[in-house]
């Protein structure tokens, strides 16, 4: 049998493939997934479940003319694959590689970036506007799971899609889970959809417009009716989306290529917004994740026979809270746990196992999450909200309002802050230092290891405030265990005493410091080492004494410099003691590609070599009388 | 006839009012309410209301034990009167006085405070776990509008809503409109729930439920049954609400006090969340207001008799950018504009009459707003998004995710920035500088005066790259017109030139700096203005110069500083000129609460006096050889 993928290498050319070949061809592009993935890692399982419906929509869209929006963004392999990007597919997810997710940057067939949820009809909407002003003539498409549906802007985005006057698909990819299990009234909501005898019932009206379509319509209204069999239910009642007025298609079998291109390829001719409810089953293809399909969502490398994940180096930061958290709770009656469908990624689901009715998974709705936390702690319970530091931004206004004005006691647990690596742009925390450390009353704080973590956590819920708390990706350090200062607000943790230098290091840079210390001693050099602690308030009297004993003052995070602690501490110098050298260590005004975490702390001049070069390079050129 | 409010002194105090006196007392409260808000302003059509259901909800609730969550928060003004704020109702969003919405810290009747839409299921879940987990007893009730449905989070609420296993409340207040006319599919739900003759049939299980509960239920189901003229619609099936899961019960009359209050005790002895459609008028009992709600919204003063507003001072910065992008986008067909339910407030409704195809209010949904935007922008067109400053906050992360990161020219054109004075610190706009700021590749800009606000719109339309342009509430600065050189890309402006001191303004502080210069001048010390007009990239040229030339330089901002135009502007100093002498000023690490906007200045140190002894200070104390 020829390898049908060799004839696919730019964007359409799925059209040269035979109907009677597209099961063949969805099993090379999944093989090319699962052999990708397995040595890149990447998102697995619901990339395999979307093979054959990406098929579809590229036998029925035209690229890149058409515009195809992908929810999340992280079931887009297929497409990636079938625009060109076959021959660089190696390269998933590495530095310099093809990303995981959609990049406008990458190619023309990528109209719309994503990585986070639920953005997927507002930017197809505007498209869809902009086609109609400019009087184009484009066929837009979103793909959204049922998981981002359960995020709040989604509904704003139906509200208005309602008002549509020209065609948009919005294809509900409903794979029965998004990253957990669904959440709440909605998942049943859609199971009902799936299964209530009822709701089998034709649409007499969807069938009405199907029949009007020119040529085909007929022959498709028939051919709908008669087989319903076969495609189960095709035009039952949408009950919420109808609620929003808009056009319901349904259930739809998501691994029928021929049955999805011709209902795309009819109902792209209406004249008004269609929903298409398709039904897809995530992992398809390969057992060990249609099995456990959670577990190959995101996933690192693995064993493709066994479909074993490679062991991770160590305990993570994550284990470690999952771990501490669930002994906090035994002792403290009132600390609860929420999180956005993340209770594995978190590590909740410890917490969920042992206290079922103190733990909340919201669905993939940080706003709410929040506000929800807001509203225990109103009610008199400790909330512990944990959720990755790039998903926080999306309830920064929350908890400016619900939480920070209202001097209410929730603890933020910034999962992931920092480089996360090979999810690239979407997905790097580095902005949660600065946002919440520019909130009023807001503690903010980051560990430099895993006792310190801990120590963090019981000290937060001392605290009685809002607090943020941040800690990494990956393995957790263990280093420096015998520093164990007692947590004081807003003081540093001297780790080592430097003659000419201090670092002035946050969280998971303290071990960066301690090493770009060490390679410094070898040059001669005599640097310090601050464990920062608080990146809000900081610690003005350590900084002004080291100010006043001549050192070069270098702060250090894992986070985007502006309004980050580096800033705030040069202010402070600037206003306090003026003529104080200072140099920064941490993001430039930039976004951060994908990568390993080495190569990106290498690129951005934040791993040991280059702050022992940069520090070196300052005091050489302070030598001089130069002016940095 | 007696006064029957002067019976009403504590919380609860309402249940000593005979039942055929509650219209007599809805009435006395309408005219503390219009006698207030004519001479303090405040909003005046969403209280005048919700007088008889916040009544009904009083009479069936006690406080402080029972929990009331007011959605927005800005129609709580008859729960403040009837829960002991009755004699300082007078001092209603004044300086000092009681705050136009509810705050957690004046009352313990204030449960949780609000400001921004869509909160209140959320926060009102929170406490209703709380309570089931302390097992308290406590009535638990959210009163959200049908305005504040159209913000996402409200739906993420619903979600999670469904499974709680215990009662809780949801008025929804259906008053026909939010702010302005509302928008999209939902509206035309809610509508269709109102008037379908289909949906007038009883629901049985409803009615079963009720029946079941001891004593009043059988009676309630009777009354219900027979009084269906009287209460137009009582049980019929609610939608949207019922797909969630969710029991849903009306429309009710909302002014029936007595009506509401049998059904309301009726409904809170249930087992499971209800959701209680009300349906009341907005402007209830106020003719202009009913006739006018948009325009009696939140209003200023106003001549009681007449409802005339009285008049603003001055063209407003709104009114200056409404007028500038209709000519715009009479040149350039590109251009598109977006609001979110503030087409009035924003200024757009000029530019939504001349080009009704090129604007779309999204309905109270910033987050839509945004990426919809986005979505306009990769297709090609070219769109401003007028919100204002504090509701922006919503928005944070797809500012970031969905125009920033992937290049999209959007300009956001960031209304009520700034101080906005007596609604107080849910909407004061002290944010934006910052977490703008902090986004790689925005450029963000403020103007000095009106002439600046017309020409920085042109130059941000010209920029091609995502774009904050932020502009305060009021009239807008008229002088220094004759200064008006070409904008550049992070190039200052200099206003006058100064030996000892010089002023690094942004946008309104120009105007300030200007005064304050004066003031010393008086006192015989020479100081400079410059206008900075970008917060970022900030001049750094300009900046040197000045710390070279040994002035002392003093940023001027309004906003938060942590993370501002000053923080930035000290970084750069500390980095590049050490020993350069800085002074700030902005707001420091705190909450702003309401007053003037003339009072909250002079409280926060950023009036001309305040900036122009300060920086006297700071010289005075240099020469000593003082350390700041």
């Amino acid at each position: 049998m020829p390898n049908l993928l060799d004839r696919i290498n730019e964007p359409n050319d799925i059209r040269k493939i035979r109907p009677e070949d597209y099961p063949a061809l969805a099993k090379e592009i999944r093989e090319l997934i699962l052999k990708t993935v397995s040595s890149n890692g990447g998102h697995l399982a619901s990339n395999l479940g979307v093979v054959e419906l990406t098929m579809a929509l590229h036998l029925s869209m035209n690229f890149p003319n058409d515009r195809l929006v992908w929810d999340v963004g992280h079931q887009s392999y297929t497409h990636k694959i079938l625009t060109g990007r076959k021959k660089d597919f190696a390269s998933l997810r590495t530095f310099g590689g093809i990303s995981g997710f959609p990049r406008r940057s990458e190619s023309p067939c990528d109209c719309f970036g994503a990585g986070h949820s639920s953005t997927s009809i507002s930017a197809a909407l505007g498209m869809a506007r902009a086609r109609d002003l400019l009087k184009e003539n484009r066929t837009i498409a979103a793909v959204i799971g049922d998981g981002s549906l359960t995020g709040g802007m989604a509904y704003e985005a139906l509200n208005n899609l309602s008002r549509l006057k020209s065609n948009m698909i919005v294809v509900v990819n409903d794979n029965h889970m998004s990253i957990s299990e669904n959440v709440g009234g909605l998942s049943t909501h859609f199971a009902m959809l799936r299964t209530r005898e009822s709701y089998l019932e034709f649409k007499k009206d969807v069938e009405r417009t199907l029949r009007q379509i020119p040529r085909i319509g007929g022959s498709l209204a028939r051919s709908v009716k008669y087989s319903k069999d076969q495609f189960r239910q095709l035009f039952v009642r949408g009950g919420i989306f109808e609620d929003f007025g808009i056009k319901y298609i349904g259930p739809v079998d998501g691994h029928d290529v021929r049955s999805m291109v011709r209902i795309f390829n009819a109902i792209k001719l209406m004249d008004e917004p269609v929903i298409v409810h398709v039904v897809t089953q995530k992992g398809r293809g390969y057992a060990p994740a249609e099995k456990d399909p959670s577990l190959f969502h995101g996933i690192g490398k693995f064993d493709l026979e066994t479909g074993i994940p490679e062991k991770s180096s160590g305990e993570s930061w994550t284990d470690v809270f999952s771990k501490k958290i669930v002994g906090m709770a035994r002792e403290h009656h009132d600390i609860t746990a929420a999180t956005a469908a993340m209770p594995d990624g978190t590590g909740l689901h410890r917490f969920a196992e042992r206290f079922p009715r103190r733990f909340f998974d919201v669905g993939i709705a940080e706003q709410h999450a929040v506000t929800f936390a807001a509203g225990l702690a109103a009610g008199g319970l400790r909330p512990f909200v944990a959720v990755y530091s790039s998903f926080f931004q999306r309830a920064y206004d929350q908890i400016i309002h619900d939480v920070c004005i209202q001097k209410l006691p929730v603890v933020f647990c910034v999962d992931r802050a920092g480089l996360v690596g090979a999810d690239g742009e979407t997905h790097q925390g580095i902005f949660d230092l600065s946002f919440m450390s520019g909130i009023p009353d807001m503690v903010v704080m980051a560990p430099k290891n895993s006792f310190e973590l801990t120590a963090m956590l019981e000290y937060a819920y001392e605290l009685e405030c809002p607090v943020s708390l941040r800690y990494g990706r990956g393995a957790a350090y263990n280093g420096l265990e015998q520093m164990q200062a007692p947590l004081e607000r807003g003081k540093s943790e001297l780790i080592r005493q430097g003659d000419q230098v201090m670092f002035f290091a946050l969280g998971s840079m303290v071990e960066c410091a301690v090493q770009a210390a060490d390679l410094l001693a070898r040059r001669g050099i005599s640097a310090g080492v601050v464990n920062a602690r608080f990146a809000k308030p900081i610690d003005e009297e350590a900084l002004g004494l080291a100010a006043d004993q001549g050192k070069l003052i270098v702060t250090m995070e894992e986070n985007l410099l502006a309004g980050g602690y580096g800033e705030a501490a040069a202010d402070y110098l600037a206003l306090h003691h003026p003529g104080a050298r200072i140099m920064h260590v941490g993001i430039e005004d930039r976004f951060v590609p994908h990568g390993s975490v080495d190569q990106l702390r290498k690129m951005l001049g934040i791993d040991p070599q280059s702050v022992a070069e940069r520090t070196a390079a300052f005091l050489e050129n302070a030598e001089d009388g130069g002016q940095q």
